[in-house]
C-alpha cells in the first residue's frame, strides 16, 4: 500500500505540501527518448496555483529539477527522479489543522491512519500540490506516448451548473486536444469560458467553493490495448485517478448513463470502411472488454469542490475531544477544476505509457 | 497485465466461459479460518444464472471444488484453489462469433489483443461467467471481513427507469445488509421488486437488455484504512470493480453528484460523539484522501445493458472483411444487474480484506 | 508474501502434497503459441519420482490436467491453469508429523507461521511435490524461449563427493543442453552416472541422504536483457531457484570462486569476432550488471540432503513440548539432486521468459 | 523491470554516478519512528570511499538530505525521500569509457541494453556508489527492526586468502553484531584486519584488485517469518543482496556446504530448552521452507574483485567495432569488500522489514 503505482512504467510520488521538496521516480522508461522540456513545462503551468482568480493566490515556480534519468536532454534509461523544491509555504496558516480536522479534508483519517504523526501542514502527503509530480510524470508519458501517435487531452465539463459540450466521442481528434492543452482555459465552447468563470467568481465571493466534471479523450490508441481480466484498461486508469486529490468518480464512454440505456440503443455496431474494421458509435469510451476498441478512448471525472472553505465549519479537536467550531484560514482555490485538468491528463496518459512501453 | 491483483491477498482468476474449468487462487489468506460454505454457496447462487425470468435460462450448477487450501474445512495457510467445471455448454451457439464480432463485446477488441486465438465461446476469459470465481473469492473475503466486525452488502439502485432508495449513507446499517444478502431480490424498497421485474420484462419481450446501478456499503470499517497517494482506498475499490464484466463507471458518496455540489453544502462536518469522533454527514462516502474515515463506505457502479440480443445488428466478417448482420444466438439476460450484485459486494470485499489482512 | 511471482509472465503455484490437487496459474503467456506437450511430459517424467533406486518409490501419474488458456494446443492468451490431482498418497505416514517437526524439514517453522493449521501431510504446501507445476510452467516457458532461440538446460554438477565436469562457460552449446534434457541422467561425462548413482546407492543403504549440486546454463540469450539496480537478472533468477525446496545456494559463473581470484585474471575481455563483439572469457556466467552480456548465462545451486531419512533423530513434541525421538517413516529419495534437475532448469526457464517476453 | 523492489516496504533507487544526484524513495515506513541520525551516517561513513588506502581516494561528503516523509526526526508516514548531491566527479576521467566497455563491468551489456544512451560516466546506474542510497535505506529500516528486537551485522569472512573466523550460527548474538557495525574493519578475529590489509595493498600495488566473502547475521528474529513457495525469504533477500554490484554468489547457512553433506550431519535437530523450543545446529542458517526458524539468520555473499583495474586490458572500440588495448583510468578501489559490508547489512535488514512491518 504505497505511493508506487505501474507495471512496465513505474511512478512514485513523494514529497509533503510544506516540506523540503516534492516530486517523482519514473522507472522503465525506455532510453534514447529527447524530451522537449517546453511542453513539460507548459503542462506544469497549466496546473500551477496564481495564474488567475480561479486558483489560489499561492505563488510557485515549481521548477523541476532532474536529480537522475536524463542526460543533455535525452532519458538514459535509469530511473528518471524529478525534485521541485518548496520555497513559498506559509506553515503558520495551518497550524490549527493539527488538531482540528478539516470537514472534507483528508485530515482526520490520516490522523486516525498516521496516529497524529503526518505532516499536516497544508495536507502533507496528501495536497493536490503532489499533482506537480504526477502532470509532471504525466507530460514525460505524453511525448512517449506521441511517438506511437497517441494524443491526450481533456477538458472542463462542467463548473457547478455551466457545462462545456461533450467530446464527439467518435469524432474527436489530435488537433481538437491539441487546442485543449495549449494552455488556454481548456473549453470546447469558447462561449463557456465566461460563464464558468463567473461561475466560480460566485463562489468565491461567498467564502465557498464548487465542483466539476473533466473529460478526457486519448486518440490514435490502437485497438488491442489491454489486460485480462483482473487488470483491465478501465481498472488500470481508474486507480490512478482516484489518486487524484478530490475525484470521486470515474466513468467511461456513457458511463452512468448506461444505467438507463437499452442495448439495441447502445450496442457499438461495426462496419468495413476503407478496409478497415470501424465503429459506428462509442459509448463504450474505447474500451470493451478491458481492451481498447480503436475508438477514442474517452473518460470523465467528478471533481469535488476544495473543502477548504473560509465558512465556519463544525469540527471538533482531536486533543481535548471537544467540538470546535473551525474557520479555514488560508490561500485556497474557489475552484480546484481547471487546475485538474493537466493532472487528470498526466494520469491518462500514465497508464497508456505502461501499457505501450 | 494480468488477472492477478492484489498486494498482501493476491487474487489469480482464470478460465474461459466453455473451456474445461473456470476458477481461482487466493493466496496471503490467513491460516485458521474456519470457512462457512453455506455462506459461499448462497453468494454462488445469488449470481448464478438459470434462477428465474430475469437471467440467463443455462443451468449451472457451479459448484466450487477446493483444490489447496482448505482442511477440514480451516485454512491452511497455503493459496486457496478452486474450481468450477464446465459442464453445460452449448458452443455451437457461438460457431459465427469467431469471425463476427458481437457489438458492445470484448469480441472484436480480444480478437486484435489475441491475434484471433482467444477462446471466443461464450466470450471466452470475458464471460460474465468468469464472476463465479470472484463471488467465491470475495465470499471467503467477507468472511474474514466479519471477524474484523465489518459487513458488506448491495442492492439495485437502478434498473432502467426504476429506482431502489438510496442507502441512507451514514446510517445504513449490519442488519440491512444482512437482509439484502440473504438471497432474495436485493432491494431497499421492497415495492420496487415487482416493477424492476416488470423492466426487465419488458426489455426480454423485445429482444433487448436494460442496464442499472448497484450501490454498495461496507460498515462497521474502522477509520485509517487506505494507502499512500498512489495506493488509495478509491482506487483499489475501482481497479477490481473495473474487472467486473458490464461496469463503466465508479463513483464513492454523491460521486458525480459532487460535480455541481459547493463545498458548504457537502463537506461532511464532525462532531463528538460518546466520547469518539462522528461525522455529520457522509457524503464522501466513509473515505476522505483515499482513507477511511469510519463512516460507511458507500460505492455505486454503472452497469451496461447485456450486449447480447438477439435483434439483428450491423457487424463485420473479420475473415472476409466485408459487412454482415448479426443476429446473436444463445441464451442471454435480458438485464444482468440483479445478478452482479453479489459480484460489486465480492469486489468491495476482497479490496477491504487485502488492506485489513 | 505469497506464491505469485513474475512480472509480465505470472505464475501463481498451489497445492499440497496430500490434498485435492496441486497446479499452477501462469498468466501473462502470449496468444498463438504451439504447445508441444510431449516436451512438456518428459521434463515432467524427468522430475516425477519412482523411475529408480535413486528415488522415491511413491508412484504418481502427475498427469497435468489444462483446466484453461489453451485450445486445440494453442495458447489462448487467457491464464493458462493447470491441475496434477493427488491420487497416490498414504497420509498415515504423517500422523505424527503434526506434532513432532521432522528436523531440516519446514515442519516446525511452518507450525508456528500458520499457528498449526498448515497441512502437514507430506510437508503440505513447502514439499517437493510442488516443483511439478513448476516444472510444468518452466517447460511452456522454454517452447516460448525456444521461438527466439534459447536454450537452457542443467546438469548434475556434484552428489556428494563425486563430481561432474563443469560446463564450458564460454562454448556450451544447445546440442550439448539438448542432450542433457532428453530424459536421461543429466550429467556431461557420462562416466559420472555410475559413480553418482552408487554414492547415492551408499547413503540410501544407511538410511541417510546426500546432498549435491546442480548446474544450469542458458545459451542463445542476446546481449541487453535485465533490469535496472532493483530487478537485475541475478536477483530475479535468484527470487524464484530459492523457491524450489532444499535449495540453500546460488551463484553466477565462478560465483564464490570470485571471493578469491584477483581482477586480472577474472575480467572477462573483449574481441570483435566476425564483425560482432564477443567475449574471451564468461568468469561472470553471462551477466555483468545485471544485465545479459550474450555469452552463456552460468547459474549453479547448492540442493541440500533430503531432511527426510529413517536414523532417529531428536526433535520436540509441540503438543506436550517435551523432547522425543523421531523415526522419519514413509518413502523418501535419497538423493533429490536428480530430480531437482527439471526444476532448476524450470525456474531459469520462467525468469528468462518473463525478461523477454 | 525497475529499480522498484520490496512488498510492503518499498524502495525505489535512482542516481548515476556523475549526474545531478542519486537517492531513494522508502515507502511503507509506519508513522511515528523516532529516526537516530546519528546511527545512518555512521552506516553511510562506513561506507564511503577515501577513509583509507583500502579504497578510492574519491572524497565524498555523501550528505543525505531528507527530502520528505521525516518532520522533526520522526518519520510521517508518506514516503520517504532522501537526495545525497554530486559534487566530487572528475568525468573527464571517462571520456572513453562510452566506447570502450571496460572488462567485467556492466559497459557492454547496458550499451546494448540502453542502445548507447546509458550515462557511463563512473558507470552510471550500475555504479557501487548508488548503494549509499541502499545504505540509507537498510540503516532506517534497521532502526524498524530494532524496535522488533532484530540486530543485523556483517563481517568480511574473507578477502583473498586471507579468512576471518566464521560466525557461530547458533550462538552469535546482538553485542558482537553491534561490535561488528561500530565503525571499525569489521572483522570477528581482530587479527585477520592486518592480513587483509596487507591482502589488499599486495593488489594495489600491482595495479590489480581482488574478491571476498562477506558473512551477515541477524539475531531475533522470531520463527515463522517467510512466504509461501513463491516468496521465500531466502528468494526475497537474495533478489536484493544480488542488486549489490559485484556479488556473484548469496548462500544461506551451510550453503554450497550442504553439497558434500549428508542429513544425518546436517539436520538441525530440536530440544526444548527453558520451555521453549531450540535448535541443536544451525546449518540452515535460521532459514527452513523459507520461512525463520528463530535461529540466527545466516546468509553470506561472495564479491567479485572490482574489475576497473590499471593494467592494460584487451576490449573493443564499439563505435569503429575494432579491437583496443585499454587502460583503465581514474581513482578506484583495490578491493570493494570492506565498503560493501553495510550494504549487505542493508539489504537484509531491508528484507526484513518488509516482512516484518
Amino acid at each position: 500500500m504505497s505511493s508506487v503505482t505501474g507495471n512496465k512504467l513505474k511512478l512514485s510520488i513523494f514529497g509533503e505540501s510544506h516540506g523540503e521538496a516534492i516530486g517523482c521516480v519514473l522507472d522503465g522508461l525506455p532510453a534514447g527518448l529527447a524530451l522537449d522540456f517546453e511542453k513539460i513545462y507548459l503542462d506544469m503551468a497549466r496546473r500551477a496555483p496564481g495564474k488567475d482568480k480561479t486558483a489560489t493566490p499561492r505563488l510557485e515556480k515549481d521548477v523541476p529539477h532532474i536529480l537522475s534519468g536524463v542526460l543533455d536532454g535525452v532519458t538514459t534509461g535509469a530511473p528518471l527522479a524529478m525534485m521541485i523544491e518548496n520555497t513559498n509555504t506559509r506553515s503558520a496558516d495551518y497550524s490549527k489543522t493539527a488538531q482540528v480536522p478539516r470537514p472534507g479534508h483528508s485530515d482526520y483519517p490520516a490522523y486516525v491512519k498516521y496516529s497524529g504523526h503526518n505532516d499536516v501542514r497544508g495536507g502533507g502527503h496528501f495536497s493536490g500540490r503532489l499533482t506537480a509530480p504526477l502532470v509532471f510524470a504525466g507530460a514525460v508519458a505524453k511525448q512517449l506516448l506521441a511517438q506511437q501517435g497517441v494524443t491526450v487531452g481533456a477538458h472542463i465539463r462542467r463548473i457547478g451548473s455551466v457545462c462545456d459540450m461533450p467530446f464527439d466521442k467518435l469524432k474527436v481528434n489530435a488537433a481538437t486536444l491539441n487546442e485543449l492543452t495549449d494552455g488556454r482555459f481548456s473549453v470546447l465552447d469558447r462561449g463557456a469560458e465566461a460563464k464558468m468563470r463567473e461561475e466560480i467568481e460566485t463562489y468565491r465571493a461567498k467564502q465557498d467553493s464548487i465542483g466539476g466534471e473533466i473529460e478526457c479523450a486519448a486518440v490514435g490508441l490502437p485497438a488491442g490495448i489491454g489486460g485480462n481480466m483482473l487488470d483491465t484498461l478501465e481498472g488500470e486508469l481508474a486507480k490512478l485517478l482516484f489518486g487524484i486529490p478530490a475525484i470521486k468518480g470515474v466513468q467511461f464512454g456513457l458511463g452512468f448513463g448506461f444505467s438507463e440505456a437499452c442495448a439495441s440503443q447502445v450496442n457499438d455496431e461495426y462496419e468495413i470502411r476503407d478496409g478497415r474494421v470501424a465503429l459506428l458509435a462509442n459509448n463504450n469510451g474505447g474500451i470493451l472488454g478491458g481492451i481498447s476498441t480503436g475508438a477514442p478512448l474517452i473518460v470523465s471525472v467528478a471533481v469535488k469542490p476544495t473543502p477548504s472553505i473560509s465558512q465556519p465549519q463544525r469540527s471538533v479537536n482531536l486533543a481535548t475531544m471537544e467540538n470546535e467550531t473551525l474557520t479555514v484560514q488560508g490561500r485556497h482555490d474557489p475552484c480546484i477544476v481547471p487546475r485538474a485538468v493537466p493532472a487528470v491528463e498526466a494520469a491518462v496518459a500514465l497508464v497508456l505509457a505502461d501499457f505501450m512501453c
